[in-house]
């Protein structure tokens, strides 16, 4: 298996419950059942065979859609079993052999995807009504561990060789990366030496012993098993969400050219300055009131489909435009509608659809905090950075208002609590760290803010008139795309991030970056590596020094 | 500037004003000074030249000593101003011809022990009544600004010219990594879209604006700029602390041989398994009770001692034994004298000398925490892991004990918040992070602790009969040694500190790992990586691809 770069085949993140290949969605009504049945040959690219319900990255874009449409389709659901098809494993994790002849660009952002999945799931279970159960009815190890570590419960089978492990350090020289010592240590609350243990031990912990240390939430024997999980699910689901009606989510299928991508209410285009792109949202004529029945609106309602289209943009940009380093964020249309929509989804917050349109929005924005790529927020004439599209500004590392009559911005209900970063903060209160009466001053500022007032109240970076506009723009611009990008990852891991953290902000933070820096080591994936040698028959030699 | 790995010199960590070649140690009455004056051709290793007050491990192993005998031999001070002997520039950071030579094992420690430094000015400041401040004659960059972060106040002249700067960014392509990035959101508490427009300016930021955006506390022109930085360091140091005499310290000086380490109290031998070693602190016949006047212990102060001989090891450990990965504890002695100890030091806790002595275990205690080697405590016939020392094995990765009469252990008053973590929590109160009663319990456990109570309430990883005893600990000390060392590094790092986190964490964590990550990427140290190339004529040539 050579170290070669992935092939720069153009990713399509979207999928279809009638065109997946790797997942098997049933909803028996208040119960959703989610079997993994990992087709070997399905693989995303040529080059490796998914066996033992091991995944790449196109399993885990089936995974998301499923884990999305059930909130929207199916949102009477209020349990979900993640369970396999196969006999005797659950998943053995992400597919070795992918990893090992990935880019470490690649590795960075597959794991990136797979961890909003996991938090993704999270979200649904906290705030959905949909609590998502692993039923665990084989082998669990690595990857596959990770996944139901992200569940609220686990149960394991005990056949007397089903075990949960995290065997990436003993076999492969890397971290269980996909939140996995995080969620051990900080959410499970493992004690640290048993969970130093558990993740040197490849054959992992089955039995009591797991149940005893933390890893699963029980065990029931083969006999039992499937009838236990269906009692426990039936527990939790009670009657479900009975009155939810769901609504069908229809392709983005966005036009996709060389220059540009374009969607119904978002654009992304390429240049003029090199590495560079702009997101532009531009709003509707009219945006109608949410009806009688919120969920009549559908998956046409403004705020859900452009939060949708951004999120694929977003997610474009990271695994097929690698170059780009710098995303301008730009937003056309009446600022009052933005208003008048931020105004409709609080009043209605209390009606599932309003939520859940709100939770999306929140998603999107988190996506957005923890994507390596500069944002630049561009507020001039006809732009509508109201509330929710005001929170594009506070999640951009940086903002620029044109100073000119007519250029304003609004806070809304939402900028106070509703879409929170991942570090548990409003993105105001991030921003006024060290005032949080400013923060809470500000989020109550109703009307619209000229730039004067934007810049006094701190909401904006650079203020400029009509005369520096541009050169003030183009220089930002330029600067910023001449820096070294490693660095700006870094940077704006680091600054986004003010204040508590949290068990999401801890696997984005530091899980995450001591595993990029693993990947990058040749004990891992030098030509000795443990992760390039995995499955031949040659050991690993290792530089002993420890760093 | 060729790339290449530093000299394998071995690294005296002990230094002494008499010898201190870049600072200037001035004590008047209760204010200290401490003067940058860094002698050019002063640096640790050849190959570089320290202009401009910028440093190497050197110059901070003498800082570090600074600010360690002020709190022990002038405890009288309450305020210590840093400030710069050289004209126009208060210091431009750690040398980046030092960083472009030094191998990237060599650069982590080192940033380590810088970082150590900086929170040990902030310990200083909370828990020992010595204000740190900073007086900015001149220019303060990079390093330069990261020291001054670690104090109280920071005042910068305001001559038109100096100015503060993080030019990492654009100059390097690596990070502000001596804490910068957290201390100037987390701390300092900067507006992040400011910060992020800061750590992108190479020139910096001067004069009011510095003030305004919280870079700085005040600015005062250089017609007054000592006079008004010897009156805030009078207001900050009032009378000083005139109750308190100080003690002096004398060196440690070990015996360093091929095989061994050898102090007073603690020996460090290496082998019999590769890249393996024995930390062992061993208790004279009989420990006096502190005296009426606790200072008279003085230096020979049984803990004092004990813990500056582990610090000076494990310090020793990390700079000149990168081989070693897994070192074992070892304790010997009546574990009844460290009770007494604890008791001692617990009861004369409003006793400068007694907090100071507790502090230091403290800092030792935190030293091991962030340390990238596994350590392994050993319970065995005649160990007294009680209190203090027991604090070894729980902050050790793994601890095994032995069950036969007689092998005990032993909860103190000083498990119970004195020497807590860098996470703000106690060592037990992480182990047991889910259940915060369990952990009150256990802290309140008084008398010997037999290996069936150590086991049932949590405390020990690994029990073993004399029969099973040898070969648990072989095959366990042999599977470590066998695994990744990268791999364990990341491991350690994520498991050690579950639960909430601090500006400590943050930066020990986060910050550090981004920093190795960047450390490792051809942008910063390719042939053609901006750190490579600082300070020759080309420019740097990066691979824009973001990760």
């Amino acid at each position: 298996m050579a170290t070669t770069e992935a092939p720069a085949v153009s990713i399509d993140l979207e999928t279809h419950p009638t065109r997946y290949k790797h997942i098997q969605l049933e909803v028996d009504g208040p119960i959703a059942w989610i079997r993994l049945a990992i087709q070997e040959e399905g693989g995303l690219r040529p080059g490796y065979v998914l066996k033992l319900n091991s995944y790449d990255l196109g399993v885990d874009i089936e995974l998301n859609d499923a884990v999305n449409r059930l909130r929207w389709e199916h949102p009477e659901v209020s349990a979900v079993v993640i369970t396999s098809a196969l006999d005797g494993v659950f998943s053995s994790g992400a597919n070795i052999f992918m990893l090992g002849s990935s880019s470490h660009a690649f590795k960075v952002n597959f794991c990136k995807y797979t961890n909003e999945t996991r938090v993704g799931i999270e979200d649904s279970t906290e705030n959905s009504g949909q609590t998502y159960i692993a039923a665990l009815n084989g082998i669990a190890s690595g990857g596959g561990y990770e996944l139901p570590l992200a569940c609220k419960e686990m149960y394991l089978i005990d056949d007397r060789r089903s075990a949960v492990a995290l065997p990436e350090v003993p076999y492969l020289g890397v971290l269980p990366g996909t939140g996995g010592l995080t969620r051990v240590v900080d959410k499970r609350m493992v004690r640290r030496d048993r969970a130093d243990v558990f993740c040197t031990l490849a054959e992992g912990i089955k039995g009591k012993r797991a149940v005893e240390w933390g890893l699963v939430d029980g065990v029931f024997p083969t006999s039992r098993f499937d009838e236990e999980i269906e009692k426990r699910a039936k527990e939790v689901a009670g009657q479900g969400h009975t009155d939810r009606q769901g609504i069908e989510l229809d392709a983005l299928a966005p036009e996709v050219g060389e220059d540009a991508i374009r969607y119904r209410h978002v654009s992304l285009e390429f240049g003029p300055t090199p590495r560079t792109a702009r997101l532009c949202v531009k709003l509707p004529d009219s945006i109608p009131a949410l009806p009688a029945s919120a969920r009549d609106a559908g998956a046409d309602y403004f705020p859900l489909r452009a939060f949708r289209e951004i999120d694929d943009a977003i997610l474009r940009l990271r695994f097929n435009h690698p170059e780009v380093g710098l995303v301008l964020f730009e937003t056309r249309g009446d600022l009052q509608q933005v208003v008048a929509v931020d105004a409709d989804l609080w009043a209605r917050r209390e009606d599932w659809f309003a939520a859940a349109v709100t939770h999306h929005m929140k998603r999107v924005l988190k996506r957005i905090d923890v994507t390596a790529k500069t944002f630049f927020a561009i507020i001039d004439q006809g732009s509508c950075f109201a509330g929710s599209f005001l929170e594009l500004a506070l999640a951009a590392d940086r903002s620029f208002m044109l100073e000119e009559d007519g250029v304003t911005v609004a806070i809304t209900d939402l900028n106070g609590g509703s879409l929170p970063m991942g570090n548990g903060l409003t993105r105001l209160g991030t921003r006024f760290l060290g005032s949080p009466e400013h923060a809470c001053h500000v989020a109550g500022k109703r009307g619209e803010i000229d730039a004067g007032a934007a810049d006094e109240l701190g909401l904006v970076t650079v203020l400029a008139d009509e005369i520096d506009w541009e050169d003030e723009l183009r220089l930002a611009i330029e600067e910023r795309a001449s820096l070294s990008p490693d660095s700006l990852t870094g940077l704006e891991a680091n600054l986004r991030f003010a204040g508590p953290e949290t068990l999401e902000t801890k696997i984005f933070g530091r899980l995450t970056a001591w595993q990029n820096w693993i990947f990058q080591r040749p004990n891992a994936v030098g030509e000795k590596g443990a992760l390039t040698l995995y499955g031949r028959p040659e050991s690993p030699e290792f530089d002993w020094n420890r760093t």
